[in-house]
């Protein structure tokens, strides 16, 4: 079995998040659980002035995937997570939980505006300062259709 | 202003695809643009066992958010990239190019079974041993409406 120390990577901020959300505690784990969630709440990605070329021809798309670091995430040791909104223990892989093996994040934003290397969005779910690794366009193959959403689901029921 | 080396980040693989795509020339690109694309192509994750319990609560979604290492990804001073279906330049963050500053990857797949570390899907469009650095529940935030596709959208009608 190949050992997972034989395959590590690094990788560098490409910017940074302008969001709101100042410190943990401002995040309203509440709009997780609706699809529509964090849909309005704006905020601008800052990229690194090497990286600005790389945005020609995005403008065209509404919808921008952000790869990002949780920066503040200190316990990478987690296997399981207590998703706030659910008092129960879950494999981490079956939340979107900041504290997790690798602290990747990643959420869909509708894209509003780029100008130069300021990119306007709107979706923004993550703290103010959150390092930016990858921007990727939303396309077709991303959008599935008849999902189902397992504990989640269970979760939005018994809201009901 | 901060600079970007001073935000670098290291993970590590969590496990690995078996897909049946052995080398580069076996992807059939042509496939990225339609929004159906690699639906039927099975493959299999296998994670390393210390992170098997992080699986619980998964098998309950219909689909999982696979993000990875563009492994085999030289060049990653590249800002421009050249879409095997179309020949022109584009920046590379409108691009789904595997060579970008971070190459790291995001493939959406259906999620057809897990026994213990190893996770059944299909869906698959990267390389046999690609290593996984994240897996997440697809949710319906993920699942957006009315999107725009920019430059495919121009390439997709000069096709027809």
């Amino acid at each position: 079995m190949i050992k997972s120390d034989q395959a590590d990577f690094n990788f560098k901020a490409i910017g940074f998040v302008h969001s709101p959300y100042k410190k943990r505690e401002d995040i309203p784990h509440r709009k997780n659980t609706d699809p529509s969630g964090y849909d309005n709440v704006a905020g601008t990605i800052e990229l690194y002035e090497e990286f600005m070329d790389g945005l020609k021809d995005l403008e065209g798309f509404s919808h921008i995937i952000l790869i990002f670091a949780f920066h503040l995430s200190l316990d990478n040791e987690k296997i399981y997570a207590h998703p706030p909104f659910d008092g129960k223990k879950r494999g981490v892989f079956a939340t979107r939980s900041p504290h997790r093996p690798n602290p990747i994040g990643m959420t869909i934003v509708r894209l509003l505006d780029i100008k130069e290397n300021i990119i306007s969005v709107s979706g923004i779910d993550m703290l103010d300062g959150t390092p930016v690794l990858d921007i990727k366009p939303y396309t077709s193959r991303d959008r599935k259709e008849n999902i189902r959403l397992g504990w989640l689901e269970d979760f939005n029921q018994r809201k009901k």
